[in-house]
C-alpha cells in the first residue's frame, strides 16, 4: 500500500508523494467506523424500499418512483465506494473474496436494461447480503460457516458421485416411458439428479417419487431408492458427525492443552522451588565438610 | 424489601413498621411451600378444566356453567396472587420476567368480553404455561432453554437475512402471476418468507412449491431453490453444530477443571509434605553444623 | 432364593429341603447357555412362522393348520418356561422389569378366542420381541435405551405441556367449525393434540394443516402454528444437544477421571520414592550427628 | 507374493524364476502412480461418456454408436487391468474388498446381451463408484464411512426387529382390506415394512398412510403408528448419539492420553532431576561420614 512503501523513498516525486498521501488520508476515510456505520444503515435502508418496492402494484406511481430513484442512487453511492476502495487498495482489492462479492453484486445492479428483466431486477436485493460482512456479528458467523466449508468437501463429493452414478442408473432403467409424470422425474438426467436429491431430502419420495416409477411397470424399483436412501442418510449422517467431532476436537484440543500446560507450569515451579531448597542443602553440606577439612587440619596440626 | 430496609431504621413510624412488618409476613406466606403446591394443584385442575370446556358442546349447559364460574374464580385467585406479590415486591415485581409472564397472562384473561372471541377464551389456557416455572423441574429445562437462545442470536440473524433477502428475489420474480397457487405461495413479500420457510422445512418443498413455479414459467426456478436450501440447511446445520459444541465445551471445562485442581492439589500437598521434610533436613544440617562449630572450638581452645 | 436361604437352616425338614435342592437344579437349568439358546432358536422360528402366517389367504388350509398349531405349542413352552421361573424365583420374578414384559406379552397370546380378533392376534407377535432382551447384544442396546428415558423426562414433560396448551388453544380457535377437512384436524382435543404432532414431525405442515386452516376462515392461523413450530423445535433440538451432552460428559468423565488418576498414581509413586530417598538422608544426617557427638565427648573426654 | 516367497529359494528352476521376476515388475508398474492417474482418468471419462449415452434418442445414432464402441473399449482395459492384478497378486487379490467391488462391477459389464436389459445396462455405471477407492482423498472417507457400519449393526438389528415385529402385527391388523390404497400399504409382509420404513422417515405418515387405514376401519390405528413413531425415533435418535459419542470420545481419548503423557514425561524428568541431586546430597553426606570417621580415628589415636 501507498503509505507503507512511499515512506522511506527519497527519490519519489513530489507529486506521486501528494497522491500517495492523499490515498492513505482516503483509506483512513474509508476504514473508519463512521463510514462502516453509513454504508451499514444506507443497505439496511435500501434492503427496507427493495422491500416495499414488491408492492409496487398496489403504491402510487410516483411513490415507486421516488423509491426507483432512491435506489439507483444508492447504487451509484455503493459503486462510488468500490471505485474509492479500488483506488486505494488497487490489485489488493481483489484479494479479498468479500470485495469480489461487492464488486459483482454492485456490477449486476448497474448492467443497462436490467430494471427490464426480472432476475436481473432481483439480483439488486443480493446486495443487502453486503451486511453479512459489513455488520461485525455477522461476519463472524459467516466466516466461521465458510472455514466448515473445506472440512466437507470428500463427502460432499462422495455424495455429488453417488448421486451422478444414481442419476445415471435411474435415467437408463426408467426415462424411456411415455409416462409423463416419470419422465418430468426422471426423463433426462438433470431431472434424476434432481429426483434423486428430492428423495435425499426425504420429502414425499415414497408417493411422489417411488410410487410413480413402480406404477410405470418397474415392480422392483423401490429396491434401488430403499438403497439409495440408506447410502445417502448414512453419508450425510457421516458428514454431520465428522463436523460436530471436528467443531469439538478444536475446541477441546485448545482447553485441554491450555489446562495441562497450567499443571505443568505449576509442577515445574514447584521443581523448581525444590531444587532451589536441596542447593541450599548441599551448600550447607559442602560448608559443613569444609568445616570438618578444617577441624581435621585443626587436630593434625595438633597431632605433630 | 420491607424486612430488609425497615429493620434497622430507628425513626421509622410505628404505622409504617405494622406494614412492614405484615408485608414481610406476608412475603413469608408466599414464598412458602404450601403456598405454590397450592397454586401447583389449581393450575392442574384449571388445565384440565379447559381441556374439559373444548367439549362445550356435548356437555350439560349447566355443567359448562359451573366449570366457567369455577374458571373465572381461579382467574381471580390467580389476580390476586399477583396483586399479592405486587404488595409484597412492589417496583421489584418487574424485575422478574416469570411475573411479567404471569402479569400478562392473567391479564389477558381479565379483558372484558373476552369470552365472545374465540382468541382472546383460547389465550386464557396460556395461564398454564404458568407451571413452567412454577414446577422446579420444569423451571430448571425452561431456564437451560432460555439460555441457549443469546447464542443462536447471530446464526438466527444471518438465517432471517437470507430469507428476507430470498423472499424479496422471489416476489420479484414469482410474484406477478396469474396462477392462483404461485400467488398464495410467493404473491407478496410476507408470502414468500412463509414459503420459504417451508422449503426450510423440507416439507413438500418440490411439488407443493418449486415445481408449481416451473410450471408457471420459470423453468430455472430450481436452481433458485436447491441454492436456497443449501444455504439455509447449511447455516440450520451450523446453529446446531454451534449449540452442541457450546454446550459441551462448557460441560467439559468445568470437568477438566475440577480434575485439573484435584491434581494441582494433590501435587501442591505433596511438595510441602517435601519442603517439611527438607526443612528437617536443613535443620539437621545446621545443628550438625553448630555442633562442628562447637568441636572445632573445643579442639581450637584445647590447642591453645 | 431356596439354596441361598435352605443353605445353613439345620431344622428344616427333610422334604423341603428336597424342594429346594430340586429349585436350586432347575435354576442351573434354566440360566444354562443351552436354555438360553433353545428359546432363542424357538422365537427366530416362532417369527418366520407367524410372518409365513400372514399369508394365510394363499395358503393350503392344511398349512395354515400345521402352523398354528406350532404357534400354539410355542406358546405353551414360553408359559411353561414362564412357570418354571415363578416356580424358582417365587416373588423375586417380578422384580425384573422383563419378566413383567415375558408374563404380559404370553399371557396376551392365551386369552381365549384371541384368534377371533385381529388385534389380540396381531399382539401375538410381541413376543418376537423377548429377543431384546434374550440376546446379549440386543439387550445392552436395550438396556442402554432405557437408561437414556429418564433424562428426557423434564423436556417430554415440558414438551407434552406445550401441546397440551396448543390444542385447547386450536380446539377453541378453529375446532368450531363445519369444514370436515378442520374438524378431522382440531375437532376435539385428541385430535388437535395429533394434528399438532405432525405439526412437530414436519410432515405436509403447511397445505395439509394450516392452509386448511387458514382456508376455513383463520387467516392469521399461520401466526399460531409458526410459534407452535419454532417452540416445538426448539425444545425438541435441545432435547438432542441434552441427550448427546450427557452421554459425552460422562464418558468424558470416565476418561478424565482415569487418566488423572493415572497422574496423581505416578506422581504418589514417584513422591514415595523421593520421600524414601529424603528419609534416607535423615538417617544418615542423624547417624552422622551421633557421630560427631561421640567426636565431641572424645575430644572432651580427653581435654579434662 | 512373488517376489518374497521366491527370493531365498535355490531349488527354483531358472523359468519359475523369471516368471516371479516378470510378476514382479508388472506389480511395480500396476502399483505405480502413473497407472492410477491413468485409470482414474478413464473412469472419469467413462463416467461422462456414460452420462452423454442418456440422451441416446436426441444423439446421432454415429455418436452413439461411437460412444458406445468407447465403453465396451473401457469395459475391456478394465478387465484386463483386473486380470494383470489375478496374475500378480493370485488369491491374494480376493483378500481386499475392493478388489471384489471391481470384479463384480466389471463382471456384470460383461455379461453378453446386457445391453438388451436396461437393469444390467444401467449397472455398468456403478463402475464410475470405482472411484471411491481409487481416489485417495474419497478412499479415506469411504472407509472411514465403513468402518462406522459395525458399530450401528446392534441398534439396527433392534430396528430391524421392532420393523418386523411391527410389519407382522400391520399386515395382521390392517392388511385384509378391500380398500386398494391400505392394500397397496399393508397388503402383505413386505408391504408392510416398506410403509413402515415411510412412517420412520415421517414423510406423509399421517395422511398417506395412517389416515388411510383409519377411514378403511380402523379407528385406534393411530395407537399402532404413535407408538412405533416414538419407538423408531427414539433409536434413531440413540444410535445417532452412539455414533457421535463413539466419534468424539476415540479422538478424545487420543488427545487426552497425549496430553497426559506429556505431563507424565515432564514429571519424570523432573524426578530423574531430582533423584539425581539427592543422590549427590547422599554422596556428599557419606563422604563427609567418612571424613568424620577418620576424623574420629585421628582423634582417637592421639589419645592413646
Amino acid at each position: 500500500m501507498g503509505d507503507a512503501t512511499g515512506d522511506g523513498d527519497q527519490r519519489m516525486t513530489r507529486a506521486t508523494l501528494d497522491i500517495e498521501t492523499s490515498h492513505s488520508a482516503l483509506e483512513r476515510e474509508i476504514e473508519r467506523p463512521w463510514f462502516r456505520h453509513f454504508i451499514t444503515i444506507l443497505i439496511v435502508i435500501n434492503a427496507v424500499v427493495l422491500g416495499i418496492l414488491t408492492y409496487r402494484e398496489s403504491l402510487s406511481p410516483g411513490l415507486v418512483r421516488a423509491l426507483e430513484v432512491f435506489d439507483i442512487a444508492v447504487t451509484w453511492v455503493f459503486a462510488t465506494e468500490i471505485l474509492l476502495k479500488l483506488v486505494v487498495y488497487r490489485l489488493q482489492f481483489f484479494k479479498s473474496g468479500w470485495n469480489w462479492f461487492d464488486f459483482v453484486v454492485i456490477g449486476v445492479s448497474m448492467i443497462p436494461g436490467s430494471a427490464a428483466f426480472s432476475v436481473l431486477r432481483a439480483m439488486r436485493v443480493l446486495r443487502v447480503l453486503r451486511l453479512l460482512h459489513i455488520v461485525p456479528v455477522m461476519k463472524r458467523i459467516t466466516e466461521a460457516l465458510m472455514k466448515a466449508l473445506p472440512g466437507m468437501g470428500a463427502i460432499f463429493a462422495v455424495l455429488a458421485l453417488v448421486t451422478y452414478v444414481g442419476a445415471v442408473m435411474a435415467t437408463n432403467m426408467f426415462g424411456d416411458t411415455s409416462d409423463p409424470d416419470v419422465a418430468l422425474l426422471f426423463g433426462d438426467l438433470p431431472k434424476s439428479a434432481y429426483s434423486l436429491f428430492q428423495v435425499m431430502t426425504m420429502d414425499g419420495w415414497r408417493f411422489e417419487v417411488v410410487q410413480k416409477v413402480i406404477d410405470d411397470g418397474n415392480p422392483y424399483a423401490w429396491i434401488f431408492f430403499i438403497i439409495f436412501i440408506f447410502i445417502a442418510s448414512f453419508a450425510i449422517l457421516n458428514l454431520f458427525i465428522a463436523l460436530v467431532v471436528d467443531a469439538l476436537a478444536s475446541e477441546q484440543k485448545a482447553l485441554l492443552e491450555e489446562g495441562l500446560e497450567d499443571i505443568e507450569d505449576e509442577i515445574e515451579e514447584e521443581f523448581e522451588d525444590a531444587h532451589a531448597q536441596r542447593d541450599e542443602i548441599l551448600k550447607a553440606l559442602n560448608a559443613m565438610r569444609a568445616e570438618i577439612a578444617e577441624l581435621k587440619q585443626l587436630v593434625d596440626t595438633r597431632q605433630k
